[in-house]
């Protein structure tokens, strides 16, 4: 830290993303990334002449990716927010809309106690219940900033949409965010009440079902009012956020969503696979409809069962959080991936 | 603006992007862009096998490109800081060091302003002299941030490193920011002096001597503490803040220094044959050591030549502020570009 950090930032701890160890090559099972390609037709729209003209800048109306967009979800391109990553538009809704403070589950994203804490936004955490739900009714009539992930991240559990729109409608003068990095493993989506209710925020990213972690492509859906909202501090802090490949790669994953449907029931049958295989050796799964699933076992503690995986060659998430501990998160990977999963289990539990 | 959106940013005025029409094939001299390809090798490392990897994170800690940034520029990799552009550097660097004020040219990068709004900093913007030159002395014994763009933009001015060097001397309880976006056509860089100076922050791009406007790569250097509190920042808000490719063109870029030197020259040659036949013509050229010549004459009002020219098909930047609104930025493309620029001109106002 230099001497010259603003004072508001020295005592705040930043998030840390999964660690990427570079000492031998990993099963990484860690970073909800995806392990398949992103679809044929999307590398090979990658051209040598598409790579000469990142000379120029990229268009920061992103009109292009949004119309597509907006055609694919049935919404108008005002609807569509697209940023560097879905968690820059968090960034941007903790920044615009969390004057009134913000309140968000104990155990989620990480992510959203940093964001608070960056912009001095006062958070109250609403604990999860014993068995890891969400009580909607916790969250009404907050008139605060509301941010819910749906499915709840590490744990794949979801809400309802009826019970995310009592959410809604009970805080009509705060936006609500329901962040959908994960919807598209079998989860339901609340995007249709964004032409019901105009202090809804859904966010999305072509990081997990759209195989495109490293292209850094977030997208969300809302009125126009609160896209406009977001377009204001995009442009008041990096008008052209994303790369001009990435926003190519992006119109062409949208073009080609039957490959990542296609994917997305293929990790959802390797994640029934992986569950009942782990509820065999013993352990408890939480009910996931994420590209994770959040495990324990009772003859291991869940740091132990880190550093053991770890040494042999399996990265997985593991989180300090005293309630949480006992826990690990793991992507779902390719069927081979999970089954050398399942057989180092096996040797180090047996 | 929707009705949540927090006061602060309410009357903000966000930042306005050169112009990308879409109306009709433009010679593009209007953004600062490289009319030169990125270098054969560059383009060449964009494999197929590349693309697919884009399903994985990027490195957060940009370890890499970080360490060929510090090799070629003689630092350490703890001096150096990359981004998402170095309009992302600036924003960092206004939110985590313009607590006590910050002082700027009062014709500059009109995003200096945008970031002292959107982060509440008051501003004190000190007149270029009569001659569009930066008067040093003014900038002394302010301690508060100071942001100096050097060469200047629109003016392609530049101020001497000795004279840089006093300014950062004279305030040694606030950083000072030597933006070097433009350094690379002919200016001096004032890196050495990050060894004497734990309050410089040198910020630099991609963008325009490298020809990746659209990969959105910047980097910094400065004291590892400065760098650090500039990681904190980036870790807080969007810690995969550059695209994986881009990292991977950004090591390409370094390697092909001959290149991009090569283009540089180029547009430096190309600079002085455009403002010699400009001052023919009668034009007050203002002396450029950027990639753009900011130019007036007396035949023609400002505005009008932006638009006679755009109606021609020709770009270039025109800014309404009342002290520059009788000039034009120019960016310099290639020869033949200009040569047709040129022969506009002569046509328009002959």
């Amino acid at each position: 830290m230099s001497r010259f950090l603003k004072e508001q930032y020295q005592a705040m701890e930043a998030y840390t993303p999964g660690e990427q160890p570079r000492d031998m090559q990993y099963i990484k099972l860690n970073t909800n990334e995806s392990p398949y390609p992103p679809a044929p037709s999307v590398v090979e729209a990658m051209t040598g002449e598409q790579v000469e003209l990142l000379r120029l800048y990229s268009d920061p109306t992103a009109k292009n990716l949004k119309e597509k967009l907006a055609g694919m979800y049935g919404v108008r391109p005002e609807n569509v927010f697209v940023s560097n990553g879905s968690d820059e538009v968090l960034n941007f809704a903790f920044m615009a809309f969390g004057g009134q403070g913000v309140v968000f589950p104990d155990i989620s994203y990480g992510f959203y106690e940093v964001f608070a804490d960056l912009y001095a936004i006062n958070a109250e955490k609403i604990p999860l219940e014993e068995d890891f739900s969400i009580d909607y009714h916790k969250y009404c009539g907050k008139n605060k900033l509301v941010v819910i992930a749906n499915p709840n991240a590490p744990t794949g559990m979801t809400l309802p949409v009826e019970q995310i729109e009592e959410i809604v409608k009970s805080n009509p003068d705060a936006v609500v965010v329901i962040d959908e990095a994960y919807v598209d493993f079998g989860g339901e989506t609340c995007l249709p009440l964004i032409r019901k209710y105009d202090n809804l925020l859904v966010t999305r990213t072509f990081s997990k079902s759209r195989c495109l972690a490293g292209g850094r492509l977030g997208y969300a859906f809302a009125s126009p009012e609160i896209i406009a909202d977001l377009e204001k501090i995009k442009y008041s802090t990096n008008p052209y956020n994303i790369n001009r490949l990435t926003l190519l790669l992006g119109e062409k994953t949208v073009e080609a969503e039957g490959y990542y449907q296609e994917k997305c029931r293929e990790i959802e049958e390797t994640r029934a696979w992986t569950a009942a295989k782990l509820e065999k050796l013993g352990f408890t799964v939480l009910p996931s409809k994420a590209n994770f699933i959040f495990v324990k076992t009772d003859k291991m503690d869940g740091g132990e069962l880190y550093r053991t995986l770890k040494a042999k060659g399996i990265l997985v998430r593991h989180f300090t959080n005293p309630r949480i501990c006992q826990y690990n998160r793991v992507t779902i990977g390719t069927k081979a991936q999970m089954e050398a999963f399942v057989d180092t289990l096996k040797e180090v539990l047996l």
